[in-house]
């Protein structure tokens, strides 16, 4: 009985989830609606508000929800490799289509809702940065890094460009860039002797 | 005659850019008007608008006018000098009271208005993003950087992490932070034997 209920609360929360990305790939983040996923989903609004606050956090746990495994760091021992592979396919979710426009509005609407600043933090980025940080402490330990190395600080100059490009200088985010990127950062600017 | 007509053109030009950054510090971005600046400024509205199509627009014009001395490069040939010096000022000036939070506001409106984004490509980031580059391209031609290290991708690996800290982790950002960012990029990740 519990087992069965409990799985009937995954199935809803999964119909919800899945809902919620559709209908933003349909309709766009502005104009997408708590409101609209519930009637969709055959769900309470209610219950929806009661989990999700606010929009932000219902787009983002739905983006999470479905896409988190992709987000994971490999582990075969070389550093870059790794971190190309995950780039890439953080690359591939977050700034191309179909999910991009919606990433990137969600990025926008956390800067004017401290709500979905805070849930864009706790949920993704400072995760996905404790991810990082560990996944460059393994490679440090493994006399991959400079010793010394800030592993905080990696980690920021690994993404900073990366939204850069995608927010700013508003430029396609391409593998290509990100290759180029890593092999900067690892080398670093000081003439080679 | 004509110098005394350029010499009020020029005068109301200042009042206005003036005029816009008071009122956007004491009501905020979002409250600031083209309308209200007019009145203030003693300038009609539309001699504005024939200038300045958006609020954006004025707005970051302001910004430049009355700040863009503080944001060229000195060249006393030590470029990690020069990098932290010009990038303190840029910090304090776009990231700290009192215009910090409408630089935010424009950045973050920039990302729905494509006229904003262009503008702001056009008259901030592209001719600082030059600016940087054609700095970074004394150093290398002095040997102050690896000779084959491109230059762009420098100006990109240089502005993101500072973005990144400002935008996604909402992170004040201290002189300190500027440092450890340039010591990182000009020395690498890589372990040094």
């Amino acid at each position: 009985m519990t087992s069965k209920r409990s799985s009937r609360a995954a199935d809803r929360t999964e119909a919800i989830m899945r809902t919620t990305l559709e209908l933003g790939q349909e309709v766009g983040y502005a104009k997408l609606s708590i409101e609209a996923v519930a009637a969709r989903a055959g769900a309470g609004k209610h219950t929806i508000y009661r989990r999700w606050p606010s929009k932000g956090a219902l787009f983002l746990d739905s983006l999470l929800y479905l896409n988190e495994p992709g987000l994971d760091y490999p582990d075969t021992g070389d550093i870059v490799a790794d971190l190309r592979k995950q780039i890439h396919a953080a690359v591939d979710l977050l700034s191309g289509p179909p999910l991009g426009p919606l990433y990137q509005a969600l990025v926008v609407e956390a800067q004017h809702d401290p709500l979905v600043a805070v849930a864009l933090n706790e949920r993704f980025i400072a995760p996905q940065a404790d991810k990082t940080v560990a996944r460059l402490k393994a490679a440090r330990d493994e006399g991959q890094l400079s010793s010394d190395f800030d592993l905080d600080l990696a980690m920021a100059i690994l993404s900073g460009p990366l939204y850069f490009q995608f927010l700013i200088a508003r430029e396609p985010l391409t593998h290509d860039y990100v290759d180029r990127v890593l092999e900067a950062l690892f080398v670093g600017m000081r003439p080679r002797n």
